[in-house]
């Protein structure tokens, strides 16, 4: 059906793994199939829009090939389904829908990474007409987040236990012995997804049994300062919809629920400043003559002043302090220098200033940072439990991104394909039959959260 | 081809107006149109999406006919337009352009008092082609302050003057005798469109030579204050994007130009609450047990602490001062009552509340209010021209909106009936062969602006 790399052996002997998507948080997961598969006898086919990104990521592995792939592409699309055993989409969560689908069609399991959505939910009853699985939010957050989080839930539960609170953060930054500027933070993922997080709308939770509402302009500002032993403080901002979450975890009437985003402490306080100035808008753009400098970028933002410097005027406007004002020198926030973009929008112009400064080195090395605090009651008793992790990546390809992302991504796949798992519709990981083999065994990798609990 | 009141003569007597959209601002161009017409030989087609109040309408104006219509029923839409001789569109702004195609397909003159769009303006050459004028912005804002201004930057022009500065602001508001409330305001027009005025995106200007931008979070909080002799202190924020009309005024390198909305000196700051909040936002609905009082509503935009009430929450929050926190007592934000809303939106919570008090009564009257400045250099002079006027209303119903949206809209109408008035195309009401016969007339009408002007 396609050209394969494998004549010596006839297709049926290989089972075929097809990863849409080599970016960069498939490379974990591609490294462990593809080692993986050269004793279990499984062949991996690896797409993506840029060959060259494919290629890379199977370079030195005897059963992988690489392609061009452009999920736009019906015809080819279909091919790549119809020729696999078990389809793995990496590729931007938008796209997920078109390849569910086809999955659907010709009858092949599928796992995602990213967000179940209505859309997606909707095609349940469709993916167990056809007898396949579709399991999503497979990765680190959403993903770990889930299945650490049920296995504690679990435990609390079957203990008798009644969960009164629970908050559940997690962030993708930069490894200690990497970290070198005043943000503390780098680039480690998608740049655009960074610059543009929580712009979607207003963050929901519930908090002691009142709803609360943060619209994106406060969102930055009404924080959760988090201290976790041995790393120091973080802080937390709230991620988009924590409401229907109550659902999912089945803690329908639970007073507090909370999820969110995690930071190093300080971060949040310099990021406002983008958001109250309005630099993260994609609604316009800006019309210059080419010769807009960093500094007049600023300043259009500023009331006119003829007496104070753009910099005075943007302490006095938001009332910064020294430590937020040297973020933004840092940044160059300040600089004469022309941005030479042309009409760009805001956060267009703020994410290429932020490129060349929070840059993810060769050398360096990121982390995944995980925290849950539970509450509960218990024989009239409350209780807490506070469950942690942080892990950094094992360089910069295999990064703590790639690996938390990549391998409960792969473990599943392995599941799946040795029939260990064998389930039917759209599911996310919170039963014990998924999330109990996949975090015993990316423990084996170094990836598990570890726990203390204590009376309140 | 319709039904005729008018049986005693034959159509070919009779110049026939139809006006499609009879809501609260077409009442005074309906009056005046047909008064006038009994005279002129015109016949009014009056038509709205609720029959009644087209009805209400033409009530003792024997040339007048209401009739049921609906912008989405095509054939209703094409008989309408085929069998005027001039066509009105009162209707919603995005239901404009429906009409303007009929009207260029049948060959019929259209005027409208809403902002040409883009999507208006790409069909100026099929309008002319068609040997039609498609006339917009003929209302008060846009309308009469683009007239006024012309009718001045002209006169400096003529002078061989050099504007620097031009600022324009307008509000709609309550008359001083029906003034009697905190926030100085009523509902004199569309409560939608004042709850979500400024929620489109960010406000764009240009202040000494730089571009200035404000994001909606913003926007009631960078006001522009200004003293109008006799009236008292007000202050306006800026408009969408004044950008645009650096070229629409052929003022293209003018150093400042700003446009606005007016306000009571004290309502921006307390408007600004609910902006903060997040109390404008359409974008979700909230999801309650219909017990929700709108204290609950408050709350829920505020953080969690049991030790505080919600009054002090929010003075903390947003460092409130006594008189805005009286306005918002007032509104009766912080009161223990049900909504009694199912899944509505913030906005829609927030309106039904306002709707509830900011009552524009029977017996009172309404005001417009419009203020430009003009700063020009002339033989190593600068000057300045004040031009500002407040007119207020008849009545509730020949309101200050009614008459200023309305009457420009009939005096372009009776020139383009006479044949005074002889042009094709998209056009606003910029040039002098309009403005100067249109502002003329106005003032006979008691709508002109007062002009002072003075050495700076």
């Amino acid at each position: 059906m396609y050209p394969s790399i494998f004549g010596h052996k006839t297709e049926q002997e290989f089972m075929t793994i097809t990863i849409l998507g080599a970016g960069r948080s498939s490379a974990s997961l591609i490294r462990y199939l593809g080692e993986k598969g050269q004793h279990k006898g499984w062949k991996l086919r690896v797409g993506d829009m840029d060959e060259a990104t494919a290629a890379r990521r199977v370079v030195g592995l005897g059963n992988a090939e690489s392609f061009a792939f452009n999920v736009n592409d019906q015809m080819a699309l279909e091919r790549e389904v119809k020729g696999a055993d078990l389809v793995i989409s990496m590729l931007p969560a938008v796209m997920h829908i078109s390849v569910i689908k086809e999955c659907i069609k010709y009858k092949k399991n599928i796992i995602t990474p990213s967000y179940v959505t209505p859309e997606i939910k909707a095609l349940d009853a469709a993916a167990r007409e056809a007898g396949i699985v579709v399991l999503n939010e497979m990765g680190v957050d959403p993903g770990i987040d889930h299945m650490s989080a049920m296995e504690i839930l679990d435990k609390i539960k079957s203990r008798g236990g009644r969960v009164t609170r629970f908050e559940s953060f997690t962030g993708g930054l930069i490894a200690p012995e990497s970290d070198d500027n005043p943000w503390h933070y780098k680039f480690t993922w998608n740049p655009r997804n960074v610059v543009m997080a929580g712009a979607g709308g207003t963050a929901m939770f519930i908090q002691e049994g009142q709803l609360k509402y943060i619209p994106y302009h406060r969102l930055f500002q009404r924080i959760r300062e988090i201290d976790i032993e041995g790393s120091g403080r973080f802080e937390g901002y709230a991620n988009r919809d924590s409401l229907k979450y109550r659902e999912v975890y089945g803690l329908d009437d639970i007073p507090t629920l909370y999820r969110g985003t995690l930071r190093k402490a300080g971060f949040c306080k310099a990021w406002d400043v983008f958001v109250q100035l309005g630099m993260t808008d994609e609604s316009y753009t800006i019309n210059y003559d080419g010769t807009m400098t960093y500094r007049d970028f600023v300043n259009s933002y500023l009331s006119y002043d003829p007496e104070k410097s753009v910099e005075q005027k943007l302490r006095d406007y938001l009332d910064l302090d020294d430590q937020t004002m040297a973020r933004l020198e840092w940044i160059g926030l300040f600089e004469k220098e022309t941005i030479g973009l042309t009409n760009a929008t805001p956060a267009a112009i703020l994410q290429k200033k932020l490129e060349g400064k929070w840059v993810f080195n060769d050398s360096d090395k990121d982390m995944i940072v995980m925290w849950h605090l539970f509450r509960y009651e218990l024989s009239n008793e409350t209780r807490e439990i506070q469950a942690s992790m942080v892990y950094v990546g094992r360089d910069n390809v295999l990064s703590a991104m790639s690996d938390t992302v990549g391998l409960p991504v792969a473990l599943a796949a392995e599941m799946i394909l040795s029939g260990e798992l064998n389930v039917t519709g759209v599911l996310l990981p919170i039963t014990p039959n998924i999330y109990a083999p996949i975090l015993e065994r990316l423990k084996e990798h170094g990836i598990y959260l570890g726990e203390k609990e204590y009376r309140v």
